[in-house]
């Protein structure tokens, strides 16, 4: 080998962008995929990259079948608490104009080093196989509209469609482990933003006003009864709140509170129920202050669920299995979390294959699970404090996906 | 008169600058009390101003009466949506960081204006009386921190000292109306930042973290407790939530919330019970969540109950009634609102006198009045919608401030 | 005197009877006028007492003046905690059937006892005065339907017509102390019975229900609310849940919750305003629950604000001063408990004075309230602690009303 | 067949009684199984009915295997609206003293009926099979306490001790239809009661007492957060509050406020995570209330999973299956409901095999599904319509507990 991909990931981990901002993590990845001698594309869907490297079968011609492998490049504004000597100390300007730190929380860094070193291994040894290798280095995953974007910029009509779509994501699985699973692997979800209009007055005369900080705030805590009392316990769906600003001074009540909304559900028919269930809290809460105008529901994003195709998913299990041998592979169960690679498989009509590997420090991982302190213990995706351990984490990352897109190139 | 008074306030309101940041306008008001021949000093205190003017009676060399009369000048974190041809469009970075919008939300660019046409006609008619008065320009009213960083600065021993201070403050009465009392005349008030710490996570996995979002919307609920149950319904008590910021995104849960309260009570009992109930309340619904971590109760600042002297502000009250009118003068009952003007006063050792003028439209506010709609259709300070009418309130308010220092100017 | 009035007390706080329910009482006080040559008339409204003592001046047969002095005799579902030895055990049924406690935890035995003691006294000393004199023993006050019952039940036609009516309480002011004041005395006040339905069913599947009990208790919170954020902070509301009735098992979640509000002002003004925003609150509440049926919100009882005549308040004060000393006669403000005493007054079109005379022992109430823990250690009306001091609270009860009717009867 | 198991059922239907006061029900059922050639015992865990059937195999005078089949047999405080011909319009006093409405909204009547006429048709054909079969007819399944009292009250020592034990519940799943599985096929329970302690005290001066109904509701409100935010998303928990009550009028502010809760978990990890969350919101909910006394927090009962025997299960689901044809069997997933019928089984240490058989009108249920208004339109256990069509619920019961039992008689 001879990219460094432990400089690789320590550098982008220091240099993390915020999404559709990902112009030097882009230029990097371009620069790498260049170099090993493939076509590449950039500025597909703002900032994303494609690269293709066509391999015929001698003498056919024929350049089938064709694998996209798909990594995510964005990070995340949260100020990093991990200690680590690579610890990003970066700021970025969001959407609101805003300053804020900025951290690859989930791991995406990793996602674009373990591609690279993939792609390195594929070149290496383009003999051995033959058909199209797309690779697909996406903008913006944690706004749920990278994908979305590249579609949108006609990444299916400017590069060969897919035959299969494959993607993976590191967890917080101890680091050796991997994680896949027929059928629905993570929620569908819904980015909503709600914003309550009160009516703003001086702090000391709230009788003048209609307090959209107390609006919000009961509107959080009914919330909470979606998923306590309206939903079916046996079914998975998560509403969460992360995020409510309302006010800039302490004797100023404003005229407004803006809350941003997650919601997960593994089906349409929950994620309808769940939409109209939140909506409904929403506006009664807002009657209940006696607001004069309705509060206003915006959806940031859609996310349909992530659905592994069954047979392709056998097919890359058993790859796995020897590549890592029976016991580093499991079933992970239904994730709550969600993604957008499922956009480039639904749009194209074709198979996805996701997977998880790990990235915890193994032994810490089964001490806490012995003592049930895993929540408390090994930092999830998002946190401040998640970072997975370098080794083996980068090779299990290569290395699977090498097995996964071979699995598929003739 | 050759100073430009609606020239000033309409500039002055064009321009609106946030607590401490106000050096546009103290360098206005330092060149106009310069140019009426007062020794000025300025950066008192980061941004104040004080002018002297000696004006001991002839012969005697005797310069007291000592008489300092205050205007504040800040501006406020809110958009202007007035309307008016003069209206803000201006902007300020805030203690955060963060670009606001900046306006005088509170009508202090009236109180520079009638402060600077007072002192012209008390210049102006320096011949009919003897003493010495001394002009106090205070930033950083709003962060309720001007006046302690003048005093902090030396204001006392560097100026004389005052026998006697004067303030007052344009409100929603009837322009035309100045209404005052002996004893409370506003309320004390603390303003808290508090800070709940949770533990961050994906949004998709609300067990692996402490949401502190839940947590604080369950302290503003709780909150509301304080005065609808613990204070006595004949007490005045007002506990305020400000400001709610938390999270950057929807699908994180940040690891912590913070909340910005204004409490109001007329004195120190009330004070301490309710200082204590709201922190017990803050403290248990950190514990309801299972919070590993206090939250943090800073104090922002502390105002003291604005107590008017009962022999001086009967004199005021003669002074104005002779002025403008038995009808004009009123008793505007106890403000839940608050002001730093009396640390003058209590610093010194000396009675204060503060009163209101009004600013309302007088025919739309008695329409309002008799219709039950004040509330809804007279803006209050603070509101997007305040301002001043500026006639006759320009006029009221520099008539008030001569009449006052003139009846303890000899 | 004859009448032993210490044993009369303890035998009616040892027999206390819920309201409507007061045979036993009535019977006593009904025998005492008849014994005192009182011209008596039982089960007006319901249970109560009318008696009737004409003492028209020598010669003239002239009956006028016509003095009503009312007390009231109900007692409350209250279990008795004070450890007195003549304290209650007594149980009663309530209007829903169930078997309660009761006991006098208003101090209506006191009122009784007071009453009696100074119908004999009047009756002693009738040749000193003339006119008419009517006893008004009156039921179900706590009901706040005592005083309407006797006035529906004709007591303004079959009795004298008042020219003024006079009342007593007793309260947790220092024995010894009596108060009153013109004009506004004690708030007016609604109780409201609020339903909220929602679907019953298992309790292990929340998501076939709509669970009335997280209905209910949201709208409590939510109801905190109208006193916190919507009444001016100088004014006097209160919004009370006194009950909070749902469900059979811990494992049925029941198809309905009951509560009972009851809502204080001080005037028709805000009472309109409190009684919109509770409704607003409770509809919305089930909206936001998605209750498929309206709320019921059906009116326990109205009363009228206590309002004493400013001519006749004077001159009741004075006869209070000139009777107990200059010090005794206080201004205790405007009570948030409420009376249906005006009633009789408002439909009769004449003056009504009604004040407060002190239980509490004397010592021990300024104790506490130098301690700052009166709230804490002198039970108030209503507490399953609550009983006053037998003397002087009687002498003082007695001489009160004495004095009072003996300033109207000529 | 001689018993007219529509007139028992309509009969037992009419005739609900509450836990423990099963006097009439356990009267007809001995009766019967008397009737039948029974060994009957009367009262057994206060009204419970043991019968005894020993069926050795001839010549031999072995008289195992022992088979338990065991109904439950009482009714609910639910005011019944079904409307039925043979609705009940019964009453019970229950365990506080009140009269309440009862109902078979369980369905209890049905195993009783059922189980009578399993019973009849296994006494028919003795000579079919050997062993000895033990009828049990069990009190208070609903307080989650019959079978242990039972227990308690020697049954394993006086009768035969099971090889097995049977049991059986209607659902609403379509008539016709039974479910069964392997492992857990109930969750585990608790039943708790909270005493929130107040200060009670007049409800027009809250400042004077700690209002317990306030506190109780904020922890209603909280307590939805231990599910919505603090249990993974995957796992199956339910809080539910099932009763809240407090106060007896609307201008009393109780001392106290008491709830029932319903917990449910299927294992004994996050059985005990629940119950810490649950305590740990019930305390801090007290303290935000500034509470001086803490909460009780009491157990009323503790229910294990209903764990079905895998290889037991296997053999009844295999006669099920050929008795009812094979898409009548199906796999119902684990119930959050909760049974003690596993008490029987844990303590003899011995396999448990408990299934549901469907009591839905089978067209109504289907059209339900397939428009998505189940929960709407088919009741659920527990609610005041709820009740199992006659036919053929009571032809499947019958038969499904004879094929269960006859598969472990030899």
């Amino acid at each position: 080998m001879t990219i460094d991909l432990d400089a690789l990931y320590t550098d982008l981990h220091r240099h993390p962008e915020l999404s559709f901002q990902e112009t030097r993590t882009a230029g990097i990845a371009a620069g790498h995929l260049r170099d090993l001698g493939l076509e590449v594309h950039e500025n597909i869907g703002i900032t994303g990259v494609i690269g293709v490297l066509a391999n015929p079968s001698t003498g056919s011609g024929i350049q089938g079948p064709v694998v996209w492998i798909r990594a995510d490049m964005d990070a995340l504004p949260v100020k990093e608490d991990t200690g680590l000597p690579y610890a990003s100390t970066a700021t970025g300007v969001d959407p609101d104009g805003d300053t804020v730190p900025v951290m690859h929380a989930c791991g995406h860094d990793m996602h674009v080093t373990a591609m690279i070193g993939a792609v390195e291994r594929l070149v290496a040894s383009r003999d051995q196989w033959h058909g199209t290798l797309v690779v697909v280095i996406q903008p913006a995953e944690e706004y749920g509209q990278g994908a979305r974007a590249m579609l949108d910029d006609g990444a299916l009509d400017r590069f060969p469609r897919p035959d299969i779509v494959l993607g993976q994501h590191v967890t917080p699985l101890p680091a050796g482990t991997i994680g896949l699973r027929p059928g629905p692997q993570m929620s569908a979800s819904d980015g909503l933003t709600v914003t309550f209009h009160g009516r703003g007055g001086h702090g000391s005369r709230p009788q003048a006003t209609i307090d959209p900080i107390v609006m919000a705030s009961a509107a959080v805590m009914r919330l909470q009864t979606v998923v306590s009392r309206e939903v079916d316990p046996h079914d998975l769906a998560v509403v969460t709140v992360g995020s409510f600003h309302a006010g800039t001074k302490n004797n100023i009540i404003p005229a407004e509170a803006k809350l941003q909304l997650s919601l997960r559900y593994p089906d349409e028919a929950l994620r309808e129920k769940v939409l109209e269930k939140v909506e409904r809290v929403v506006r009664a809460e807002a009657q209940a202050s006696g607001a004069e105008r309705e509060p206003d529901i915006e959806t940031l994003h859609v996310l349909p669920a992530t659905i592994n195709d069954a047979d392709a998913t056998a097919r890359v299990a058993a790859a796995f299995r020897s590549a890592f041998g029976e016991a580093s592979v499991i079933d992970p169960g239904l994730f709550t979390g969600s993604e957008d690679v499922s956009w480039f498989a639904r749009d194209a009509g074709v198979p996805l294959v996701f997977w998880f590997w790990g990235g915890a420090d193994a032994e810490k991982f089964r001490a806490a699970a012995a003592a049930g302190t895993l929540e408390k213990d090994i930092p999830t995706n998002h946190s401040p404090f998640y970072a997975p351990e370098m080794h083996p984490t980068i090779e299990v990352g290569v290395g699977a996906m090498v097995a996964a897109a071979r699995e598929f190139l003739g």
